[in-house]
């Protein structure tokens, strides 16, 4: 689990520097010329992912983790082998249009980059992976709190005791990330996110972190830990740690992710992932 | 499109010949002796799920065709390379629990047979697909009267003028089945089917059928045509055909499906795929 970066303390809630980018494409751009930054805030109510490619023998395996382990892993877009663009991010490429990428060989961090254009193999597939920045917009507008954002750390996460649907070469625990909230708001956290299936939708676990195999909340696997107020119950959510822990633990020749916090921004209006 | 089967006529609306099965485990133990049947009526209640099976070539983009096209190929399960049973059909194998096989060689129907363990090959992979058995059931059950059912035919199906999402080899156009109804119930029949995205989930067109490119509803491009009483609106659902229709017009050089209209009886509830 080393071999799964943590994301660095502090770079999450962070207002653009020098004003806000005016849509995702002009972002893309910036970060296609150079521009290295979190993308947490920027472009507010366009969808955020996380990028993870893998050539093309993985992809099938890969693509089943997803789709038995929808709630780690849901799919906003796949790139096929030879394709560097789509409609989620028009004239852009997937291989310059992150802010900086990891790349990973045989399961372990061997480069970080701000393009991968060299790298990006004709046989790579990339996977577009829904991020929980999309449900977390949807907390705030309603006015709930979150304890990371508010103490401008990284939100904490835990491997658990909940196995995954493995699929051929990938399996392993499920990973979630944590938010504490009052009781009072539970309820309707459950609510709102419930309407996000794309980017983890509801909760997992509400309470007990033990039942999932927590033994210590102050002490997450990924991420920082955040101080819990009292009368706060800590509510847990699928993570998309999950889908990376599997792909780098079963050492594929190579792998090219997102730099942790530093997400692809796509032209989809959060809205667009919304149900009833 | 000559190449995908029409489903013979008169084989849905028959109640279970000798009385009903005590499980689906039943059922399926009774094909793998060698019975033959349509499987319609029989296990209430369970899901009815399609059968593709697909060299593992043929995996990713199958697998990714359906992640772009859930409405017409909402996926049950996928049985990896290999894997010829699963909790899906628990003790059972899937090389010969469905009544009838269809085969397949580079698109073209080739053989008829009643179990395909023999020509099942180690590296085929089995898609198992949402099926409207499941959502008809909800409907008759709301008192909504279906057609096709009712004049002892197959449901019409029609090819469309919407195109699938392409993925790798596989495209063509969506393929639609159509029940018609009173205006009263088209609401309520929208409503329904709505909490069944696992099995085609709401409605793709509701009334005029030239805007979806269906000239004439009285000859389908496969099953059979029903009578539209007056004052009923033609409803139409994304059907199962599309994926066999784009996975015959890619000509792989084996597929194994399941006869018209004999599917595969799994263990799951057809509640399981109901949503709020």
């Amino acid at each position: 689990m080393d071999s799964v970066p943590e994301v660095p303390a502090g770079t999450v809630p962070e207002a653009p520097a020098g004003g806000a980018f005016a849509s995702p494409a002009a972002a893309r751009a910036a970060f296609r010329a150079g521009l290295v930054r979190p993308t947490s805030g920027l472009c507010p109510g366009y969808t955020q992912v996380n990028l993870l490619a893998v050539p093309q023998e993985y992809a099938f395996d890969f693509l089943l983790f997803a789709q038995r382990n929808p709630k780690p892993m849901p799919i906003i877009g796949v790139l096929e082998a030879g394709q560097t663009s789509s409609e989620l991010l028009a004239g852009g490429d997937i291989r310059t249009d992150v802010p900086s990428y990891r790349v990973y060989r045989d399961g372990e961090l061997a480069d970080t980059c701000s393009e991968a254009t060299e790298l990006w193999r004709e046989d790579m597939v990339a996977f577009l992976i829904g991020c929980s920045f999309t449900f977390e917009s949807a907390l705030l507008a309603a006015g709930i709190e979150i304890a990371h954002i508010s103490q401008g750390v990284n939100v904490p996460m835990y491997r658990t005791s909940i196995p995954t649907v493995p699929a051929g070469i990938f399996s392993g625990p499920l990973v979630v990330s944590m938010r504490p909230l009052p009781a009072s708001q539970v309820a309707e956290a459950v609510r709102i996110t419930s309407r996000y299936p794309a980017v983890h939708g509801a909760p997992v676990h509400i309470g007990n972190p033990d039942e999932i195999g927590i033994s210590d909340l102050a002490s997450p696997d990924y991420g920082d830990a955040v101080e819990i107020p009292e009368g706060h119950i800590p509510v847990f959510w699928a993570c998309g740690v999950t889908p990376q822990a599997a792909l780098l633990a079963a050492r594929p020749s190579l792998a090219i992710a997102h730099a942790p916090g530093q997400m692809l921004i796509t032209d989809a209006a959060d809205s667009r992932f919304q149900v009833p």
